[in-house]
């Protein structure tokens, strides 16, 4: 009997099927054998992973965000400072980078804190969350075909952007939730 | 000049390339006009929304998770309940229908916590988050291609799964956040 608990109800692969190979994501179909030994098929989007920084100005009390247009959602939202993982790149590289990019911040400190699976049912995009405190100022330099503008704001504004629905994504909800509990609890 | 703040860097929708039509998933490529002019494609999973519960015992004491193999990670991993939306279906339905197929528990009160993207760079599905309390045991009856595990587990114990990235989806961590929150303020 096999007792590792990441493998309870595996699903053996039985074939793969290649549907798409894009320029962030692909697509592939398997068709795998259930615990009961019959046979399902799996719709799986692959993606690089990603990266998220929670940023704290001052004493806690303000997070930077970006607000961009999201093409799937078909409106413009605010979210933190966020994007791919480059090929073979370390996450926190890519937090420190991605941080600059899109704010013109760079930060003094930066902590993990924690890694999560943003659609396990459909897709393997896995995004690190960091935190970026002691934020010094420089200049932001987004991605091509990145549009986007960066602002302050306090837990109540940002609290207030989530009842509009103006933020609504897990990552920022999650990061928002986290601030608030640092700045309860005085620790993450 | 447009002030809709949803409506900031629009995108325009050029042409759109259907790539695949799944049982859960759609994939698209959309051709876009982007705020400057140029043009450039963004890569589009469709879903049909998803419900997730944060299902909370006695006084907020324990709270249910379910485990279970996600194919796309190749591994099991402890959730809260949760699924998708049937077509039509109103996500306060889905949340009670979900939380008692897969843990046979019916709750006197459900309420809407938030409703988030999971992954708007590149997907359109939206979770929306309920907080079940008043729980009341029954007969658990899952969904026919689906095998997993429902217990019960103290926020130290779920800290702990996150700790060991026994926990590690978006939506559960968050979840768990909100329950820190909600036992530390007494509100939500």
């Amino acid at each position: 009997m096999n007792q590792d608990p990441s493998r309870k109800f595996e699903e053996i692969t039985l074939r793969t099927e290649p549907i798409f190979q894009g320029q962030i994501i692909s697509l592939q179909v398997d068709t795998v054998r259930l615990p009961d030994g019959r046979e399902a098929t799996r719709e799986i989007v692959k993606h690089p992973g990603a990266v998220a920084v929670l940023a704290l100005l001052g004493d806690k009390e303000k997070m930077l965000v970006v607000e961009q247009y999201r093409k799937p959602l078909n409106k413009s939202q605010v979210e933190i400072p966020a994007g791919k993982l480059d090929p073979g790149e370390d996450p926190m590289d890519a937090a420190r980078r991605e941080l600059e990019e899109e704010t013109g911040y760079r930060c003094a400190s930066l902590r993990h804190l924690s890694s999560f699976y943003t659609s396990p049912g459909f897709a393997d995009e896995l995004l690190h969350l960091y935190i970026a405190e002691g934020l010094e100022r420089g200049q932001a330099n987004p991605d091509d075909d990145e549009f986007l503008d960066c602002s302050a704001v306090t837990l109540e504004e940002a609290e207030r952007l989530i009842r509009e629905a103006r933020i609504s994504d897990a990552k920022t909800v999650l990061a928002v939730y986290a601030w608030k509990l640092y700045k309860l609890t005085g620790a993450l």
